[in-house]
């Protein structure tokens, strides 16, 4: 990582998981900043993090630009966010992390929006497939987007990872180009491809929803595979 | 339907739906019957129908050969079909129209199982988009299989509708051949397009889940398009 000037790091799965700081974590951190490397966080799990949040709001002000009134399949933690946002008559469907709130009843509702207005967007806050919990792995937003997808024949706007706006915004924000940044991430095609996707180095960290068969599928390559974050940074920093 | 001599016959949406009979579907029945066309129901919705249920029991002979113990995602009225599987230490997944029983932590434990054993089979009962209920349209099996092949990276198998296997085991009890025989169904995809991929004629009716657009789209196209079951049978005997 000498060549680095910026990373942009996932929090969950890389900075901790199951709610417990990932060993060593914090001094990576430390050793980053210490460096002069540049780094903004860049997650999806927009629940406890203010990153996310303030990803969230990008996109409340992009569904009030359209006039978008959306019904939100989102994490009941995150409906603050939405205040003064009208659900009234939704001409939309807004996807996130909503766990136990995807509810067959809610998936109905969902589903009708979309089939009866043909031109109401699905616009999903991620692709993510699972992510790591106290419990195991749990269900993202990915499968609900896809089962959306399929029930109605449409394909979701992506607001979150992997889009390559998101990447690209907090270059500009660091003021990097691609090739002189690196995305840190337990996940292959969110943080990893989706870096790669706009030039970016991805690494792919061995902590969180990281599970052996990242290594050797067919559609999918890291440009580094480390034990953890504090791996990555010192590798890169021999 | 002068030169056919087999009919298959979807139940919900083409016979009944929401509940009640559709106006001149059993006399359409009769006058089939009347004129010795061999009828065969064909149904993906298992609830209430016999002729669903044995379809079921086909795919319990099929898990018990393979040894397999479903986690089971199915509507609770079929549970007791499944009496006699052993259900323990699940080795795959059976997804049919489990509709409230689409939890997210019943959702998860089928991720998880598939996640956990690269081996375990993700079976679908069906891939039907959605059907109606008096209280609008709802979403079926498919998405929810599109869901966890969508988390799992996997493909489903399927057992229902549009299985070829299907079309052809009624035919074969018939004594028909895809030739002269038809198919009437309200699902665009599990009916018609199912059937014509084997050779039978596919009729799609106005009636059920059926939408406009099923008439506008590029993906597929029915053979025939009527207002209902009694139609077809009128126009095909005239």
């Amino acid at each position: 990582m000498r060549t680095l000037r910026s990373v942009l790091v996932d929090i969950d799965g890389v900075l901790c998981t199951g709610g417990a700081a990932i060993p060593r974590s914090i001094d990576a951190l430390a050793i980053l900043r210490g460096q002069g490397v540049g780094v903004r966080f860049l997650t999806n799990t927009s629940r406890q993090t203010r990153a996310g949040i303030v990803q969230q709001l990008h996109s409340i002000g992009f569904l009030q630009q359209r006039g978008l009134r959306p019904h939100l399949l989102v994490n009941p933690q995150l409906l603050p966010e939405f205040d003064g946002i009208t659900t009234d008559h939704p001409n939309a469907v807004v996807v996130g992390d909503a766990a136990e709130g995807f509810t067959y009843a809610a998936m109905n509702a969902a589903m009708r929006i979309l089939l009866e207005a043909p031109d109401a967007p699905l616009i999903a806050i991620a692709r993510n497939r699972y992510f790591r919990a106290g419990e195991g792995l749990c269900l993202d937003a990915g499968p609900y987007v896809a089962a959306l997808e399929y029930a109605c024949d449409v394909r979701a706007e992506l607001t979150g990872k992997p889009a390559a706006a998101i990447f690209l915004a907090a270059l500009d924000d660091l003021q990097t180009t691609p090739d002189q940044a690196a995305m840190i991430g337990d996940d292959l095609e969110g943080d990893v491809l989706g870096a790669q996707a706009v030039g970016l180095q991805g690494i792919l960290v061995r902590t969180g929803k990281y599970r052996p068969s990242d290594e050797t599928g067919v559609k999918a390559r890291a440009d580094l595979v480390v034990e953890d974050f504090y791996t990555a940074v010192a590798r890169g920093c021999r």
